[in-house]
């Protein structure tokens, strides 16, 4: 397997607002090229961190990328902390130094004595020109690994990388294909899930397979790595096929859909039409309905009844059951779905009403109590969880997914 | 100057779709706490590398965060590799396995026996109880620096470093006192802002300014660091004046709320109430306003009329005016907001119309074009705004924050 590391560079990427989205944009490249990214750092503007960073990784990995700190100022000290890591001279090139003063006449300006440091070239250095900006880049050759050196403005690393440094890397490494199965799975905790399902990709290092949870939604990642497709898919094929058994219709999709898309393409083939009620969630379950674009074909819409009052008016949820179960309950949950499915003729409602917190009010549920209620052609159901350790955001999550999720159930059956 | 170094661990943030967002709050923590983060990395779930970069990072800085790869799986070794990087054993500890056990049996619940390992301690180390997980986190001291072992999952990291890990690290570091002001800004573009505002500060490398600019949001971020909280607070009265002169009324925050909380303290301070009747953006703006704790005081809920046979049904908009305007115009808008405030008694009522995207549909106003309606006790006001470049998220997001500034404006001149 090839690997990589990348190394960005820039004390503004080790402040509490800004991310280094330049790695991914690398990691997506490399992967292609059949080349794995297993470490990726920020450092700040400081030569001797930068040098032994860079000495460490020339030692455990196949490619190494540091981006950024190739300015004209003094900030700038890439270049000479690679130059330091490999204890390389540089060497100033006067035609780099042309390039960049006719690029500064251009737009007639005078270059800045200063911009002079960035034609200096670590001894051995193959030269990548920068066509979007002034600083080039360096590709240096070490004991069988690489040190490419890349500008940090994302449109002249990415130009840079994909001209120049990609055509280099894929004469380097062996064509290989990448397959992916996304498997997403609802109803289930990720214990539950790893527990059910790590016997079985355990076994096999290809493909390599990543659990991934989120709000209660979690996908399975199976990457097959192969010299043909052919091969890749008869990998997948087979952890995959022993995964799909072993969860059952725990798993709602298969080519990486969120639950929202799958309820809307049931709803769509069964031309049926939906509506919601949304007490806790506060129009959030509506909100991921109608991300999808199309949705406007069966969504029809909903109501938010967060006051009480509203769940009378607008639902038609009588007082009295209102005042003898609580707003939070299995009744209110199942009088809502049902005035809401017929107060629009929707095929189906949904409705959820519970206590995301962060207190309990008066009679009110404990916090975390979700109740959701379907409301179908044929009958009402109504579903009950708590969520006791959770906060007010995570529990409207859950309620949204779970309430997604019972959906795609009884769509399935019916 | 006292620093960190934060290492997250995780094979799911090396691939080209997933950042560690964990080192932003840490960052942010850290920093007003006087401590600078001088270098963050990514690893994935690989003994050997984890060990090695800690190893590493205890001789260079003072503090070391390790996040993530806890879990119970066999997968999750961040455990192990502290454990070897320290050269010390690990403990097994019944009281945390039982407190696992209960958290399980309290969900009814078995717990999974893989879920022991989350019940190994490095020897010698504080243990961090975990008040929203399974996994504890640890607190290691080795020879003058600090190794913190936490969570990955976001809420369970923050409520422990916050909590357990902050009051230790404050009683290590000499107070340094940073004050920051935080300005936020609706209605204008991020380009026009700057350029308003970086003549005045730039002058100044304390206060450090940042602009922070996120769907239609933008927030100025200044951060002015001292040794006394009183020269902090001269320093940010200073350039913070200055640019509250230059952007005027465009500020609606100066203690960092968003929109949604500065528009619920206004009704709550007017005892109005507030519905709201969402087309385009499909309940993301009641969302949006009740998610702020204790909005049910002032936030009556609405309505979702994606289709529009309930534009009619549920709003009173007449067919002829829909079919003579359109769903996504000025006049639709307006009957919208007039509709729901009617119906429901509110004093405000905000409408969304509009269309988000991807296509056109047939008689449709462009990609991109939103009305937003706003009736209120004396009169109904519509604004109209088109975003041609922008997807369907953002569109929705723009809209929804459109609204909350136009409600927020009128709030104002109430």
């Amino acid at each position: 397997m090839h690997n990589a590391e990348i190394i960005a560079i820039g004390s503004e990427m080790l402040t509490p607002d800004r991310v280094d989205t330049n790695s991914l944009f690398l990691t997506d490249e490399l992967n292609k090229a059949g080349v794995e990214v297993v470490q990726k750092q920020v450092i700040g503007d400081d030569r001797e961190r930068i040098a032994s960073a860079v000495r460490r990784a020339v030692r455990t990995v196949e490619f190494v990328i540091v981006s950024g700190g190739l300015g004209p100022t003094e900030d700038d000290v890439t270049r000479d902390a690679v130059a330091l890591a490999l204890d390389r001279r540089q060497i100033f090139y006067p035609e780099i130094s042309g390039a960049i003063e006719e690029r500064f006449r251009r737009m007639n300006r005078v270059m800045p004595e200063i911009n002079k440091r960035q034609a200096m070239v670590i001894e051995g250095a193959h030269i990548l020109p920068n066509d979007r900006g002034t600083a080039p880049g360096q590709w240096i050759d070490e004991n069988g690994s690489v040190v490419m050196i890349l500008p940090g403005p994302p449109h002249e690393l990415k130009s840079m990388f994909s001209r120049q440094c990609l055509p280099r890397i894929v004469r380097l490494v062996p064509p290989t294909v990448i397959q992916t199965l996304v498997l997403r799975v609802a109803g289930m905790s990720e214990s539950d899930l790893d527990q059910t399902i790590s016997p079985i990709y355990k076994r096999y290092e290809n493909p390599v397979t990543t659990v991934l949870a989120h709000n209660g939604d979690i996908q399975v990642h199976l990457r097959a790595r192969c010299d043909t497709e052919g091969r890749a898919m008869e990998l997948l094929a087979e952890v995959g096929g022993q995964i799909d058994v072993a969860l059952g219709d725990r798993i709602y999709s298969r080519n990486g859909d969120p639950l929202e898309v799958v309820v809307g393409a049931k709803l769509l083939a069964q031309h049926g039409t939906l509506v919601v009620a949304e007490s806790a969630t506060g129009g959030g379950l509506a909100e991921r309905i109608s991300s999808v674009p199309g949705s406007s074909t069966y969504f029809l819409g909903g109501y938010v009844t967060y006051a009480k009052r509203l769940k009378t008016d607008l639902l038609g949820v009588s007082e009295e059951l209102l005042k003898q179960f609580g707003t939070v309950s299995r009744e209110t949950a199942e009088a809502m779905a049902i005035g809401a499915r017929r107060r629009t003729g929707a095929t189906w409602a949904v409705s959820i009403t519970g206590n995301a917190g962060p207190t309990a009010d008066g009679d009110e549920a404990p916090v975390g109590t979700i109740y959701i209620g379907l409301a179908g052609p044929r009958d009402t159901t109504v579903q009950h969880r708590l969520w006791p350790a959770s906060d007010r955001p995570r529990v409207r999550a859950f309620a949204a997914q779970m309430a997604l999720d019972m959906l795609n159930r009884k769509l399935d059956a019916a």
